[in-house]
C-alpha cells in the first residue's frame, strides 16, 4: 500500500450480524417453545458442528443453487490446514508403495441441518458396517432435533437474509410410515402456536411431489432433470408472475429490470397451456376433501399421480382424526419446495399475516419453514436407501414476523439498578444489590467511569431495567432510599410533560429495611 | 487415484464432536444456570457471529500460541470467497486511479468470544468517532454475556481437548472500578454452586499481575517480552514440575519424553533461586488476610508490587463485606493466567475434587475457568484505551467434571412410548398420543421399520422413555392397555433376575379412560 497505512476498521462480514438482548429475548423464546413442541412429539435434541468436510455433507445444496453448474457456489467452503490420509471406497487406506497418501480435504460450513444428519446417521450405520452388519432394508428409526447458525455464501444478499442465520429442523429417519409425514403439520401448527402466532394467522400447506410429477409424466415429461427445470420455474411464479413462467417455460422472455433475455425451455404452447392451466386451477383454498376429489377427477390412469393423491389422503384421514382441520392444515397441489431431493410429501408453514412496510405497501413474508420426505439422503453416503421425513423453521424469519407484528415482544428485564453517587457508600450499594439477588432478583451497581445522573439513568433505560435506586449520603443518614420507577417513567413520558407531576408520580422513599419488599411491589 | 475409487467415509473432522442428547442436558443445564446467574449481576445476553475477518479479532490469540512468530498458530484463518475495497487508516478508500483497490480480507472462526466483543464495543465506538463524538476519556459501559462454540486448530490435540469447544463469558468493558474486579470471583462462585457445585468442590483463585510484574522488576526483570518468556515458564509448573522450571529458567533442560534439549532463558542461578523461592513460598492455601500480610512484608519499596498488593486489599474488603470467605474466594500470588493481554487482577476456577482415571490414579481436572482485567483489547482497533475486566468459564471442561462426578446428571426425559402392534389401531395410538401431549406429557408413536416389540422396547430405552404403552387388538377389544414401566425395568434389571416376577413389577393393565391419569401417577 501506498502512502498511507491501511486501516483496521472495526466490522463484520457483511451479511453477518450482532444478536443484541433483545434479539436473544425473542430468538430463544421462539427456540424454546418449538423445541419444546418437537419434544412432545418424542424428537431428542442432538447437535453437530459448525463445520465438516466438504465430501460428507457436500451433495444436498439447498435452493436453486443445486441446479447450477457448479455444486459448492452458495457455500463456505475451506483449504483445511491439516493433511489426513486418503481412504478407497472399500475404506483401504491409499498408498504409494510405502508412503500413505495424505489429502487436505476441503472443510465447508454447514448450509443446513440435513446434510449433517445424514452424516451422523450414516456415520453410526458405517460403524456397524465395519462390523459386517448393515442392514439394508430395515435401518434403525431416529428422530431428533437440532437447532443452531447455518452459512451461506450468496454473493447477492436480498432484504431480510443474512449469510449466517439460524434454522430448527426435527426428522425421522428410518420410516416409511405415512403417519410419520402426517405428523408434519401437526407438529408444525402446534409449534406455531406455541412461539405465540394465533390460529388463522399462519397455515401449514401440503402437498406431494408425485403430483406434480405424476402430472408431468401425463405430459410426456418423464426426464428428471427436465422435470426438475420446470419446476424450478413455476416455484418462481410467486416472484415472476404468470407471465414469466409462461414465457421462461415457452420461447424465454425479457427480464423486467435488467432487460436481459432469459432463454426459455422451448415447451410447445399447448404443453405449456396445459402446466399453466394445471397450477391456476389449485390453491390452498377449500377444504382438502375437495382438493382430493378433484385431483381423483382428473387423474385418469396415471399412476404416479394417483400414488401421490393416495398419500395425501392418508394424510388428511390421519389429520382428521387428530382434530387438524383446514384452518391449520391445507392441501396445495402446486406447492413444489425449492430443494429437488424432496420424493413425497412436502409441507410449508406460511404467514397469513400482512404487515405494512417502509413505503406503505401491505407485505407478507411468506414462507417461514417446511419440509417433507427425502428418501435419498444418505444413498450417496453408503449406497443404501434409507427413507426419512422432516422439516425446518427459519428462526431469524419468524423472529422478524415477530418483530414486525409487534407480537411475542419479550419485554426487556434490565436488572434492579443501583446508582453510583458516592464511592464511600459502595459497600452499602453491594449489600442491597446481594440483597435484592437473595430474592431472586436481579440487580447491578454502577461502575461505568461516566458519573452523571443523567448518564446513569440513560444507560439503565437502555438495558430495560425497571426500577432505580438512588442512594446518598444525605439518605444514608435518614435510613431511607430513593427509588425511580424507570418503567413507569418510560410509560407516562409521553402524556406526562410536567417534570415535577412525572417525578412525583415516578419517585419515591422508602425506609432502607423495606426495599426488597418494595422492589417486589413494583416489579 | 488410480484404480480403486476414493471412498466417501462419513465421518466429523478431527476433535469435532456430536452431542447427545445427554450431553445437550447437561450443557443447556450449565449453561442455563451459569446464566441466570450472570444476568441477576445485570449482564445481558449478546451474541456475535462465528466467523470474522481475521484483521477484527486476530491479534489476541489465547494461550501459548501467542508468544509463537505465528500469531494465527492454532487459529482457523480462511480465504475469503469474497473481494472488497481497502480502507486506509483514515477511512478513506484506497484507489488505483479511477480504480478501487480490491483486497480479499481474511476470514476466522472465533477462538474467544472476547476478541469479538472488543470489536463489538470498537464498532460502536467507530461509529461514533465518525460523527465526530468518540470520548477517549470515559468511555461507556458495556455489561454482556454470551455462549457459544469456539474453534483453534491445535495439531496436536491432548486428551478431553476438541477444536471446536463452548464457553461462556461474562465482561464488563468501560469500567476501572476495582469493585467490578472483585464481582468476578463473586460470580464465578455463585454460578459454580447454581450450577450445581458443592461448596468446597471447587474454589476461585484471585491474583493480581502486577504482583508478579513488580516481583520480577524487583529482579531488574522489566523487559516485558523477558517477562512474559519467565511467565510462560512458571506457568508449566503444573505440567513439568520445579525441576522444569528451574532448567526452562536456566540453562535449559532435556525433555523427560521426547529426549529433546529445551533451551533456557539463561538467567543467573541467583536468580532462578529468587524466582523458584518466590513461586515456592506461595499457595492458595491459608486466610486471605494472611497472604496479604506475608506479601506487604516482602514488599519493600516496590511500587508496582505495592500496587498490586492494594488492589488485591481492595477486592478483600468487598469480598468480606459480600460474605465471600475462604471456602470461595483463595488468593494465590502464583497464579498468572495463560493470556499476556491480562493487566490487573487475574482469576481462576479451579474444581478440588478428584475422580479416579481408567488407570485408577487419583486426577484433578483443574482450571475449568477464570478471567482478569485486560485495559489494552480495544486500543489495538482505535488506538484508545478502554478498561476492561471479565471471566469465562469452559462448558465442555465443566460438563466432563460433572459426568466424571457422575454429579448433576439431568435425568434421561424419553416420552411416554406407544409401541406400535397393528397398524388397525394407528389412530388410537395417535389419540392416546395427542391426549398425553395435551396433559403436557411427550408422548411418541413408534414408526420404525424394525417391527419385533424387543427392538421398538430397545429403542424406547435407548431414549430414556420411562413408560411404554402397549395396545393390541385383544386389549382394544376389552377397552384397556398394557403400561410398562421402563424406567423401574432399568432399575430393578440388576436385582430381579426372575422374569415373571420382573414382569409382575413393571407390567401392569389399566383401563382405556385412565391411561392420562396412570402415566400421571408413574412419572
Amino acid at each position: 500500500m501506498p502512502e498511507k497505512i491501511r486501516g483496521v476498521i472495526p466490522r463484520k462480514i457483511k451479511g453477518f450480524r450482532d444478536i443484541t438482548p433483545a434479539m436473544n429475548r425473542r430468538r430463544w423464546q421462539v427456540i424454546n417453545a418449538a423445541a419444546r413442541v418437537y419434544k412432545a412429539y418424542g424428537f431428542e435434541h442432538w447437535d453437530t458442528p459448525v463445520m465438516e468436510y466438504a465430501e460428507c455433507i457436500g451433495k444436498y445444496v439447498p435452493d436453486e443453487e443445486s441446479m447450477n453448474p457448479s455444486e459448492r457456489e452458495g457455500i463456505y467452503t475451506f483449504v483445511n490446514p491439516e493433511q489426513e490420509p486418503v481412504f478407497y471406497n472399500d475404506w483401504t487406506i491409499a498408498k504409494d508403495g510405502e508412503k500413505t497418501i495424505m489429502d487436505r480435504f476441503p472443510l465447508v460450513l454447514r448450509y443446513d441441518l440435513t446434510a449433517p444428519l445424514a452424516r451422523v446417521y450414516a456415520e453410526s450405520l458405517w460403524t456397524e458396517k465395519l462390523k459386517g452388519a448393515v442392514k439394508t432394508e430395515k435401518s434403525p428409526l431416529f428422530r431428533r432435533y437440532q437447532y443452531g447458525p447455518l452459512y451461506r455464501f450468496e454473493a447477492k444478499l436480498d432484504p431480510g437474509r443474512y449469510r449466517e442465520f439460524w434454522q430448527l429442523d426435527f426428522d425421522s429417519v428410518g420410516t416409511a410410515d405415512i403417519t410419520a409425514d402426517a405428523e408434519i403439520p401437526m407438529i408444525l401448527a402446534d409449534a406455531m402456536e406455541a412461539i405465540g402466532m394465533k390460529r388463522g394467522a399462519y397455515v401449514i400447506k401440503a402437498n406431494n411431489r408425485k403430483i406434480v410429477q405424476g402430472f408431468l409424466h401425463g405430459l410426456d415429461i418423464r426426464d428428471e432433470a427436465a422435470a426438475q427445470n420446470i419446476l424450478r420455474i413455476i416455484d418462481k411464479l410467486d416472484k415472476i408472475g404468470l407471465d414469466g413462467v409462461r414465457g421462461e417455460l415457452g420461447k424465454g422472455r425479457e427480464d423486467e429490470f435488467s432487460k436481459a433475455f432469459i432463454p426459455g425451455l422451448n415447451l410447445t404452447a399447448g404443453t405449456v397451456g396445459r402446466i399453466i392451466e394445471f397450477f391456476k386451477s389449485y390453491t390452498s383454498a377449500g377444504l382438502r376433501s375437495e382438493t382430493l376429489a378433484s385431483l381423483r377427477a382428473n387423474a385418469g390412469g396415471n399412476e404416479l399421480l394417483q400414488a401421490g393423491i393416495d398419500e395425501l389422503a392418508a394424510i388428511d384421514a390421519i389429520l382428521v382424526g387428530s382434530g387438524f382441520d383446514e384452518t391449520r392444515v391445507r392441501f396445495d397441489p402446486t406447492l413444489i419446495r425449492g430443494m429437488s431431493y424432496y420424493t413425497g410429501p412436502v409441507f410449508e408453514v406460511a404467514s397469513l399475516q400482512t404487515y405494512t412496510d417502509a413505503k406503505g405497501n401491505e407485505r407478507n413474508i411468506g414462507s417461514i419453514g417446511g419440509g417433507g420426505r427425502y428418501d435419498g439422503l444418505v444413498e450417496r453416503l453408503l449406497g443404501i436407501k434409507v427413507p426419512a421425513t422432516g422439516a425446518s423453521i427459519g428462526i431469524d424469519r419468524l423472529c422478524e414476523l415477530l418483530e414486525l407484528l409487534e407480537q411475542n415482544d419479550a419485554p426487556a428485564d434490565g436488572p434492579v439498578f443501583i446508582c453510583m453517587f458516592d464511592s464511600a457508600l459502595m459497600r452499602e450499594y453491594q449489600t442491597i444489590a446481594a440483597e435484592l439477588r437473595s430474592a431472586g432478583i436481579p440487580a447491578e451497581v454502577y461502575y461505568g467511569m461516566q458519573k452523571g445522573l443523567n448518564k446513569q439513568l440513560a444507560y439503565a433505560d437502555k438495558k430495560g431495567c425497571s426500577i432505580a435506586i438512588l442512594l446518598g449520603s444525605d439518605e444514608a443518614a435518614k435510613g431511607i432510599v430513593s427509588m425511580k420507577n424507570l418503567k413507569l417513567g418510560r410509560e407516562i413520558a409521553a402524556d406526562v410533560t410536567d417534570k415535577a407531576e412525572w417525578t412525583k408520580r415516578v419517585q419515591s422513599e422508602v425506609r432502607r429495611e423495606d426495599v426488597v419488599e418494595a422492589v417486589r411491589r413494583i416489579l
